[in-house]
């Protein structure tokens, strides 16, 4: 059981982390920070917390377990500002869709003030556009992944205690190296949406937006929902993943120009190729994702 | 009440359409025509059509009322079969995704043999990924829009008959220029599906695809439905709309250029306006959309 849990930062992912574990038995009090007043407020009536500090130190003080859930450009200031707080035994994750630059943040602030090895990265896939602890559930994470890029220096009973909690949330839980998450993230993830925003973006810029909109079906619903997310927190990993989500951009690009050119020749033949092989594609995960 | 109904292409909407038309009551007998013999026996079993036509001719013989619903890259030689086929006082619709070339294909079939009035373009807006007659249902257009592009050779009492006809499947008919219609159709369908089948079909071309897929969350199911959708029909319309369509690529990509940009030099401040404007604008949407 954790006696004082530790939110930084109240968001969707954070909030519903602390209802999961309240729910579950497992936490028996939870003290948050944050910048926001008001989102602290609505996440004290909400039952999410039952004391918010005005410091992030104080917060950690005494903790635990510490969940770090800001937007990850916020996250290297956060681990500086608390690593001289931390309780000696203390747990802290973050959860984070970028993994190298919150692990090289953590080591620099956490390896002369305590035991890198309590620090463990994990990420909850449990998006959502809506945001901020209003938007917290206590079943988000139910049947949702979490992935944990261990550290060399993360023990198996810390390990243990982690993959614990996020089961006590419903969620499961999968390893994977840092690295290798993050260009597989960068592909499934951050490139969707930074293609999303763009389009959007792009649309929303010409003086007939407001007609084109109107006129949109389900298939620009589903497309574009993506572009609703939070725009900070998807600058910030965007740039935190900056190198692989780069890699990716080009790539799509470089597809988007192959498909224009096959438009442009009139190539029925390979642009009929070209939307097959994506439709296979999509089509032989539908039964895996439309069921998630 | 028509006494037959001529489908041309009998898949998820031509299907949709005989069906909802029975259920109102306004048809006696439905007659279809179409590429595959396993896909019209399906439309037999589900009470979709009365008898099936060898010929395309035969299908639209004696027909008051005849649906075009074939891909548009089929349509202008389709129309060139049943022209002279066509009864003197019937009433044709298609119900492509672009117009300005089914309506150049139309006149130069139906110009010499009929009156070209009698041809009434329609776009229901009600894709979907599936296809084909087990797909059709019913309550398709229920509460969907149909978007009529009329020729100023169409008489006001046709274009009454033809609006009735889909207020009886439950949708709202909606006027437009063709030329309109297909520049925001280009806009808002047409590059979304493009964009989505690009993304997909690089990921699908990777040796690592699968690892990726399996990872990938509720953001990507939903960015990527649209490249589930039929490859042949889609070849059709981008084809069908090329100068628009490589328009708005164009405008895609100098957007994605941009974003590039502001991402390979760390620019903070306008990434996030970007990303901001996207966001803001698709969450005004929400409401109008989400509801469709």
């Amino acid at each position: 059981v954790i006696k004082r849990l530790a939110i930084v930062g109240v968001g969707l992912i954070g909030g519903s982390f602390a209802l999961a574990l309240r729910r579950a038995g497992v936490v028996e009090t939870v003290v948050g920070y944050g910048r926001s007043a008001a989102n602290l407020e609505t996440a004290q009536r909400m039952g999410i917390l039952d004391a918010v500090t005005t410091t992030v130190a104080e917060a950690v003080q005494d903790a635990d377990l510490v969940c770090i859930a800001a937007p990850v450009g916020a996250v290297p200031g956060l681990l500086a500002e608390i690593a001289p707080a931390l309780h000696d035994d203390a747990i802290i994750i973050d959860v984070g869709s970028t993994k190298q630059g919150v692990i090289a943040a953590a080591r620099a602030a956490l390896e002369t003030h305590t035991r890198i090895g309590q620090f463990v990265p994990c990420h909850p896939i449990a998006g959502a556009e809506d945001s901020g602890a209003a938007a917290a559930r206590t079943e988000l994470f139910q049947g949702r992944a979490v992935i944990v890029t261990p550290l060399p220096e993360n023990t198996a009973a810390t390990l243990a205690r982690v993959t614990a909690l996020w089961q006590a949330c419903g969620a499961r839980v999968t390893l994977m190296e840092a690295a290798h998450h993050d260009r597989i993230f960068a592909a499934v993830s951050h490139l969707p949406h930074l293609a999303a925003f763009a389009l959007v973006a792009e649309l929303a810029s010409r003086p007939e937006a407001e007609t084109f909109f109107l006129h949109a079906g389900s298939g620009f619903r589903d497309f574009t929902r993506i572009a609703a997310s939070h725009p900070e927190m998807w600058r910030d990993i965007a740039l935190a993943n900056r190198d692989a989500l780069l890699t990716e951009l080009d790539a799509y690009q470089a597809q988007l120009a192959t498909l224009r050119t096959l438009l442009a020749t009139n190539d029925r033949e390979r642009l009929s190729e070209l939307f097959a092989r994506a439709s296979h594609a999509r089509r032989s995960l539908t039964l895996t994702l439309d069921k998630s």
